[in-house]
């Protein structure tokens, strides 16, 4: 047991997944080993072509294994609506939603202390998006956190500059949600956009 | 998005490990495709390794690269006492707690509705190494499951008739634990081994 044997390595290699331990990586590995060989292999071949495969599309920079991403490429879609968000992850929830227009995706956050600044975020690119004049609404779809608020309010002012329609979705309590555990800020924002009914 | 991209099939390729669900999937996919496809590769390489290199001891039937596992091939163990424990997770387990003898690796336990019997764990294997007379002791580290309790109970048997020491190990309060938060049947145990203080 000197050096590291396969197990170790796969037991090791397993951690660079988030949220995955040491323990968690043991029991991945005795159980795709004693149940799931060939699950390990499928799994070994498709982590192999997705690292290799996939890039970002070369408009709204989400992954995709072609230039443009089949959604920019669609011609069903609404081409004169553009939402921006932080993560593909974003797109996939809000394509469930019924959503028909453009994505834009940033990648992140602008977050200075890290060296992510509107470059990083691909801004120049959503620039020269905006100045070909198809888009007439712009939806800023980034997430409620210090940093995401920022990044909209960043986006919002270039929008704006273009005398373009600038939206951000509406916060407020969640559909089924329970006003008594829904925090205070969310019931602030909830308040301050509510409507006539 | 009509056939499986790559990042479609590598999200439903990562679902075939223990506890990992579509948005676990997802987050890991992401998470390696944006930061760490080192990482990925890596971990792509080192699962196609174990799948293909990784077998069984012999010996004690535990995860080995080697015909005969490192532990049953060294000559620094106590070849007089042989520990039985369902998994190699256990054998982990107990390395930590300083053990210096052997092991035997059932790979499971007792399950005749789902068809483990006394042959699908190896209790052949087993008897063969009790007939060798080299072992003196055996410990029996079964979990206390009902089926790790009935499979003690078998291998127990198995021991006592070739006149061999068989002994189970103690189950009490864990150390650290706190009576309050101790099931009744752990108290039961606690209590049925209580020792001259």
């Amino acid at each position: 047991m000197t050096e590291p044997t396969a197990l170790d390595r796969l037991i090791e290699a397993l951690r660079c997944m988030p949220g995955i331990g040491r323990k968690s990586a043991q029991r991945i590995a005795y159980h795709l080993l004693q149940r799931d060989r060939q699950g390990g292999l499928r799994l070994a071949t498709a982590l192999g072509e997705a690292m290799d495969k996939v890039g970002h599309c070369n408009r709204c920079r989400t992954f995709s294994e072609t230039d443009i991403c089949p959604l920019c490429a669609s011609n069903r879609r609404d081409r004169s609506l553009l939402c921006v968000v932080e993560s593909p992850a974003d797109v996939y929830a809000i394509e469930d939603a019924e959503y028909q227009g453009l994505y834009f995706v940033l990648m992140g956050h602008l977050s200075p202390l890290d060296g992510i600044g509107p470059e990083e975020l691909g801004l120049e690119r959503l620039s020269a998006i905006l100045d070909e004049g198809e888009i007439k609404e712009v939806i800023l779809a980034t997430n409620t956190t210090v940093e995401g608020e920022a990044t909209a309010h960043y986006i919002g002012e270039m929008v704006k500059k273009r005398q373009l329609r600038v939206t951000r979705i509406a916060h407020g309590v969640p559909m089924g949600g329970e006003l008594e555990y829904v925090g205070s800020n969310t019931i602030l924002h909830a308040l301050a956009g509510r409507r006539e009914f």
